[in-house]
């Protein structure tokens, strides 16, 4: 038992596909540069092109809509940036539109851009969000004035795993006059997205998060949406993000899309199955957890629990000795002790924010590790509260639940 | 012969270096998110540090001077967007200077970044060159008045690689109260480049000129100069650079330097006598040729050349039909029908320019290639040459030179 390795930290990055790998690994031969007009470059250009058709294909877009960036923290940036431009040279049309609305549980790559560019004159309003991590509507109805020039909603929140109502949130947006845009990175891959469906003007999306290569991203533009480059300089993705272009990054990528196209349906069921497992096994085993997120619209693979009286660190530390990998809220954010932003936005105090674990299934995962999970995690938790002088069993904590 | 190929397009970009694909394919299997804090994690961000040294004791910096990035453009973009935020909140001490001083031959990423900072209000002055492509030295210093912020000069042209006096340049802007950048993707890996002798305060590198992947790049930052993140939002590279690292691009990249390390010096000599032997190959079996760029302070590997009468587009076409790959001007300009902004920047007419290319060879160039290339051109040019009603051998072009 003790070399056993469960890696359930999906939702921070995974494994590559092995028909990625294989795909990558063929592409190494590949090496053109596909802006070079000669066989070579011909040859990696046609690679690109068919890699943009599948995964415009998947999002229901159109090729033409798709730009390939070097991450979703890139993609989020460059939507964002386009409000960053004081003059607002680039789209003359949304001058007057100097406002962002986005929420409080955004990933930092949206909030902290936001907040740089609060700092240079745009206005940014945050939307709260109840309890289960849900956007309150009736306050992006208030906020939805005619300064705003886009709405930032992400599909599924990283930490929590809630889904909110693209569709519903777009259509405001637009009746309002705003661009619309949604960080998709963690539902991108994991659920049936469809850009017509959603009526997203901007969508962004990782191949990490879906067994695909990290460093490679892509945006969705709609088609006449005003657009200006991030990364400036060259004419590749037609004239919208400079640099030569990630070709074996772009590959993997499509790969890992054609991959989730076949896989994801079924995936969705039988991890939804196995968190349904987890999540009673939990609950039956150990006293004083509180779940995080929405129980029904939610990611099928995310589970986020509290356990009052055991900080997540310590957990994720033990876990880790027994050779299972979690989170404490993001892997953005490790590193730092403030308490996530995600489960405070919920109404979360900051002890039982602190005393949260993120549980990310995946496509390796099995029934068994689960049940490893279910077999250690008790011990592990009991330990770390016998530890903890603070701790009253059904305490305060729970009793704020 | 028919099916000889022969790649000299290695300033466009290079084939992966058999080590580095050998690296890559290995570090597939390692897969953690290096800001996780379990195993996994902590198994990649070894690495991401391990190959964080190899990169910076290259151009003789500290490891907390390097900042992995998506690409040469996104580096270069970096800096520049250092005096993008008009009210300078990130770096109050350059409040004052609001001004850029750079080069008529630079890539376009500083080009066009630098001119969309002029529409916002920074104050942009473009340094001319001399007829082989070197910087005017007399005018910096008139440029360099006191509201200058920063110096953009690039190491080597990528077209028609000539090499700038880059610790002159560093010393002047220094004394003038300036920070200095030069964008080395062309020379980083071909030419020894130490930080210190150089005296720059960013370095802009790239892995995939030097048979490393495409998709990771690196910007060298000296300790203590000012700094803002481009793409924001989240603590990765130490708060420098958000998104989840590019892991196996970074590894490849560290990789391609030891090789570089390892073989760059016989390269430059060896790379240098082919090149000696090719330009004089083409004085002695084509007539009127005309060659670009410094004829001493040069890339050892480049040779940059007009024939005026035949259209570059053309040569390279023909060329590549007998399998030889070669360049019109950069890569990220192709596709372009304007002329080359670097011959121009030197003095060269349209119609020179139009009619030039670009050899650059690399470290899988045999003087086999060569011979072959020398066997192949001087046909190829007079066939253009007598399909081309404007050309009259020995005229106004060759008189010009």
């Amino acid at each position: 038992m003790k070399h056993r390795r469960i890696y359930l930290d999906n939702n921070a990055t995974t494994p590559l596909h092995p028909e990625v790998k294989n795909e990558m690994v063929e592409a190494m031969e590949m090496f053109g540069n596909p802006s070079s007009m000669h066989a070579y470059g011909r040859e990696a250009r046609a690679n690109v092109e068919h890699a943009r058709r599948i995964v415009a294909s998947f999002i229901g877009a159109h090729e033409d809509e798709l730009v390939f960036v070097g991450s979703g923290s890139e993609a989020n940036n460059t939507v964002l940036s386009l409000f960053a431009c004081a003059s607002n040279l680039c789209i003359p049309g949304f001058k007057a539109r100097q406002t962002i609305v986005t929420t409080r549980i955004e990933h930092p790559c949206v909030l902290e851009t936001s907040q740089c560019l609060a700092h240079r004159g745009t206005t940014v309003r945050l939307l709260d969000v109840d309890r289960y991590g849900r956007v309150d509507m009736d306050q992006l109805k208030e906020f939805l004035t005619d300064d705003v020039g886009l709405v930032s909603v992400m599909t599924a929140n990283n930490e929590i795993g809630t889904v909110q109502d693209i569709a519903a949130i777009s259509r405001m947006a637009h009746e309002a006059g705003a661009l619309m845009h949604t960080d998709a990175v963690q539902a991108f891959g994991k659920l049936p997205l469809h850009v017509d469906d959603l009526g997203v003007d901007f969508l962004t999306m990782s191949a990490h998060k879906i067994y695909g290569p990290k460093g490679i991203g892509a945006l969705y533009v709609r088609k006449g949406t005003p657009y200006c480059p991030f990364i400036r300089g060259g004419h590749q993705e037609k004239g919208r993000r400079a640099g030569t272009e990630n070709t074996l990054g772009i590959m993997g990528l499509a790969k890992a899309v054609e991959m989730r196209a076949a896989e994801m349906e079924d995936e969705a069921v039988r991890l939804a199955g196995m968190k349904e497992v987890l999540r009673k096994g939990i609950e039956e085993r150990i006293d004083d957890v509180l779940f995080n997120g929405h129980p029904e619209h939610n990611m099928p693979n995310t589970l986020n629990v509290s356990f009052p009286g055991a900080e997540g660190e310590a957990i994720l530390l033990y876990l880790d000795l027994e050779g299972i990998a979690v989170s404490t809220g993001s892997a953005c954010a490790s590193g730092s002790l403030d308490p996530s932003h995600v489960l405070l936005a919920t109404g979360s105090d900051a002890e039982r924010a602190h005393g949260s674990i993120r549980i990310s299934m995946g496509r390796e995962t099995t029934m068994e590790d689960i049940e490893y999970v279910l077999d250690v995690l008790p011990g592990v938790i009991s330990k770390i509260r016998s530890m903890s002088t603070a701790y009253i069993k059904g305490g305060e904590h729970a009793a704020a639940e």
